[in-house]
């Protein structure tokens, strides 16, 4: 696919991450406007509130874009995604009749501030990397052996949505209890092996029936778009609590996710195949289409006061062993309902060398060989002061479909009591 | 403390769950009331829409309860919570001059359908029952052994919201991966090892902030009352699935809880000391007073058809090692921000004798030594069509505070695909 021309010119630009292709949705605010509904175009953002209250998109009777979340956009369904979506791009496509009565409605992005897309209901958190896996294995347990259900079950477990934050909210280093190795009982202060968790995150748009299971077809048309999603984790406190019950406060101080939700139509051109199988999966995670999408990945850590930002990982989403959609079955086929804005992690995303590796776990492998920086420090876990962005685009020809930073920085511990 | 009588002369009962003593808050609806806040009253329940609408009851200036929740009262405090609970007790005391005013706003209980109190935000399980985790360890590991942190942290796990349900909803018995021991690979089917879980659930009623630590004396605040939990559990699926990352769809497809919110305050009378530390705790989780609460529970099971419902345990919730405060101080203290509407359960609730344990799973040792209800049937697990009912009150001097059933009735697994 190549680039849509738009009228908006800087969307126009084989460098920005919100060409007419893309069409994201986010919430912004600006010191005139209340946080509400837009579209990320170039370096602007099309004001949807404004949008309907002009007439130029009308979706239903009610009013959908002047409150600050997509959820309301969500409840009305696929078919009603693809109208809006279609429409936005007739509005903004070069040549466009409704150019002049679009253009007033465009805000800088510069001056604007981006708020959580949705109201996040429930948030899963899945380990679907194998390499990830692998690496973690070996790293805690002596070697690289999956856990026996690994490759028969998308294992993940219900994280805390009241955590999520959006890009650009600071991350306050957690209390938490703690136990060395060698010592006889715990402690209690702050994480000394705080890290990052670099993942996609799924928007599940449409809900489904309590009691009722859903197959693979019926998960991918529930799914609205996608985020970039950090899942900040403190190896410390995880270690000592996540036996026998999983991860708990070691990950709820924090999940970052990236402003805009790109949204499953956009990168439907980049759709690409899950790995081969090393067992053959039960039929119920059997999948009709790709499941994947072809999207790079990176992540940058800027130490407090460093010159710039160094590149400390490179990987792709098509990595991971398990789509969303098979994610999104296994969480349903119970019985389990899920709900328009629940947000499923994809799971930390390594590729099969040290520089595809996406935790800070694997870069120093756990500590125990800390990485160089390209400003020459190094770093074994986070240090207070470090932000640390991530950053992923599908690559089209001569234009990408990209997702905006996903960034936060580490603030120190509070004095507790 | 004795009982305070009411001019509901069914609440001076001494059989009633529900005496001036108690009065708990639930939602309710009839063929001609939508669903809407309510008090229970002996048989009765008050109309809480009507006796805001007629003045009786005026907490701010906003209209609180004619909605189907009761969030928005516990968002405004405790101090709230006890002006509300005061101005109750004065309108239904016996000689109120309210009762002309009030006794047109009572509905018959019998005549009402009930709905969830509340608006769950998140749900979490934790797993503070030192019996139930000994017996746990014999039956999986072979051995009593507590796992290396219990006796330090109270254990939890994140579980989904969605799928809590008001008491009497049918449970739809789960499909999902379940793998023999001798099994070379999983298969995909209906649960065969469904079980119950005896717990209390903690109504977090008011927040705390994102990225704060809280004490246990705030934990303990924002606590604004307790229901009967009943944790629905499938033990294939979650035998199969929870090595590494916990609990997930062996736990996902209901929990029911009871209908009636009992208030913290109700329950003061009866608060009493958690067990003697086997190992001391670490400061953030001591208490400056006793955390438990000493209300008598019981389990009842009625297979389909059966002439009555057998009663299969008896335990007192005081049997637990952690308090509810202990375990809401734990899981914010690292930052963790909490929402009115977050459900914390206790943990199976499971006393120092067979006759005491709070799971089908302890009963029947894991299916090996089926138990025997009073009408000659025997149960490793639960069969289609039985019901099973958590009862729980704590006993004054000639009053009793109870929660009123916790019920539910396990349907057939659905076809599919």
């Amino acid at each position: 696919m190549t680039l849509l021309p738009s009228w908006v010119t800087s969307a126009n630009s084989a460098d920005t991450d919100f060409p007419l292709n893309n069409l994201p949705y986010g919430v912004f605010s600006t010191d005139d406007l209340s946080p509400r509904c837009g579209v990320a175009i170039g370096d602007m953002i099309l004001d949807m509130a404004r949008a309907e209250e002009e007439g130029l998109v009308n979706l239903n009777d009610e009013a959908l874009f002047d409150v600050p979340f997509w959820n309301e956009v969500m409840e009305l369904g696929p078919d009603t995604w693809s109208s809006l979506r279609a429409r936005l791009t007739e509005i903004l496509a070069e040549g466009s009749p409704d150019q002049a009565a679009a253009a007033p409605l465009l805000i800088a992005r510069a001056d604007a501030e981006l708020h959580l897309p949705f109201l996040v209901s429930e948030y899963t958190d899945f380990y679907a990397g194998r390499q990830h896996a692998e690496n973690m294995g070996s790293i805690l347990r002596g070697g690289p052996e999956l856990p026996a259900n690994w490759l028969h079950i998308p294992i993940g477990y219900n994280g805390r949505a009241s955590s999520v934050v959006v890009s650009g909210t600071p991350i306050t280093r957690p209390l938490g209890q703690i136990k060395a190795p060698d010592a006889d009982a715990p402690s209690f202060g702050p994480s000394k092996r705080l890290d990052i968790e670099l993942e996609m995150g799924a928007v599940v748009g449409m809900g489904s029936e309590f009691g009722q299971p859903i197959t693979t077809e019926q998960a991918d048309e529930m799914i609205f778009g996608y985020v970039l999603l950090n899942d900040w984790s403190a190896r410390d406190i995880q270690g000592w609590e996540y036996q026998p019950l999983g991860p708990f406060q070691g990950k709820a101080f924090g999940t970052s996710i990236s402003p805009w939700i790109v949204t499953k139509e956009a990168l439907e051109p980049f759709r690409t195949e899950v790995p081969e199988r090393s067992k053959e999966l039960l039929p119920y995670l059997a999948e009709t289409k790709p499941g994947l999408y072809d999207i790079d990945l990176e992540v940058l850590m800027r130490p407090e006061g460093a010159a710039k930002a160094s590149s400390i990982a490179k990987t792709n989403y098509s990595r991971m062993y398990y789509s969303a959609a098979q994610q999104l079955t296994h969480h349903a086929v119970g019985g389990c309902g899920m709900n328009p804005g629940d947000l499923l992690g994809s799971g930390t995303i390594s590729g099969p060398t040290r520089a595809e590796y996406g935790s800070l776990m694997e870069l120093s492998w756990a500590g125990r060989e800390p990485f160089t920086l390209e400003t020459g420090e190094t770093r074994g876990f986070l240090e207070d002061g470090d932000t640390m962005t991530l950053r992923g685009a599908a690559r089209g020809d001569g234009y990408r479909v990209g997702f905006g930073d996903c960034t936060g920085q580490i603030q120190p511990a509070v004095k507790f009591p």
